[in-house]
């Protein structure tokens, strides 16, 4: 076997950051959507910034910062009552219907499971909590503890460091295309759950496989298992 | 005076990303202006993943994987002639209408101007000769000599680096919030050529001042220069 580990992005791969979309809809009709995908760009644009400009700040308050941002780009009132509904949902993100049903089935197959995100720990907890997610994995790793989010090695670095393997050995799975560009650059094994069907990036490098759902990452792991048991006989 | 010599940045500030719309709409109706937007948005997107991740490339081959991407994303088909043609047009991107007059009023005030710029050195050549503004700067500063794109600080260094200053003694002129949001906090004094009117970036850091177009720059410099004037008599 190719992976002995499993290390998820969250927000994105496990968690919908698009399914506060229709609360923001509610609060700013015919606005709902724009807010969203433009709240989403920012946040990973400020997290880049403060990357590169050694200015980190946790994720929950770049998330604010960013909601802040979008709702004066596009001319919306965001009052203390608004703000303060759209964080709260936030914290609480949809996960995507399959997840909880897939990570449980991937834990009885003798993997670790982690979680490797932007989120600052009360926020991955939290989300992980709603979810109904306890239990299901061995750490929630936060780039918090280095102060530089992914893409930055030393994000990346967690994996190998807590999994005590190295990163090849590693799975690192997310929805995000940017996020498995950097995995692979760093030197995981990737998983691209390309929800929306996009096209890959122009980076000069591919994710080692890719599927629609968890349920296609779920396929390639058990065949992945499967070949390698048969190689190893 | 607080500064001595001036820094731009050049693609936004000087040259308009957004003046190859017209071919993009020629070349696919309907379309134009998305591509424009997605190409520029993937443009610096990919400059930061590549800083982030150690992995320069130059900055004509990143706008043209920008472009491919672009167009995949938005399902339109890019043959060799557009794709010249796209690229040939952003090596001569317009200048905005008052740029030249603005800048050879600041070149007879005894100001050293410079461009800083993510653009590689023959991008940049060309791009200037095309506006007519050969020999308004002493030096084309680019980021192609350190490998990391701004707004790593190693790029803004180049500034203080070859004018002998500290960054606060050289005033750093972009149009782009983030450009100004960086090079703020690496310690340049800012003008932001707030062309679009945007709101500023939720980032905790402010330009020193702001304006709709470089008149609003030399308007400023010169008011800064007189301050300066009348406080030492």
């Amino acid at each position: 076997m190719t992976f002995q580990a499993i290390a998820f992005d969250a927000y994105g791969t496990l968690f919908d950051v698009y399914s506060i979309g229709s609360l923001a809809e509610k609060l700013f009709p015919s606005k709902g959507e724009a807010l969203a995908t433009l709240w989403r760009n920012k946040q990973i644009e400020y997290t880049r910034l403060r990357t590169m400009c050694s200015m980190y700040k946790p994720f929950w308050e770049v998330t604010q910062d960013a909601l802040i941002f979008s709702c004066n780009q596009l001319g919306l009132h965001l009052d203390f009552e608004s703000q303060n509904a759209l964080m709260g949902q936030y914290a609480k993100l949809q996960a995507f219907p399959e997840n909880l049903d897939v990570l449980k089935l991937l834990q009885k197959m003798d993997l670790k499971l982690a979680i490797l995100s932007n989120g600052n720990p009360p926020m991955l907890e939290t989300a992980v909590n709603a979810a109904g997610m306890q239990g299901i994995f061995s750490h929630l790793l936060s780039v918090d503890s280095v102060k530089k989010y992914k893409t930055a090695p030393e994000a990346y670095q967690l994996g190998p460091d807590m999994f005590s393997l190295p990163a090849k050995k590693i799975l690192f799975v997310s929805s995000n295309a940017w996020d498995v560009c950097g995995a692979t650059w760093f030197g995981y094994t990737t998983f691209w759950v390309n929800r929306a069907g996009a096209p890959i990036e122009e980076l000069g490098v591919k994710p080692d496989a890719e599927g629609k759902t968890l349920q296609d990452l779920l396929a390639y792991v058990k065949k992945s298992i499967a070949d390698s048991n048969s190689s190893s006989h």
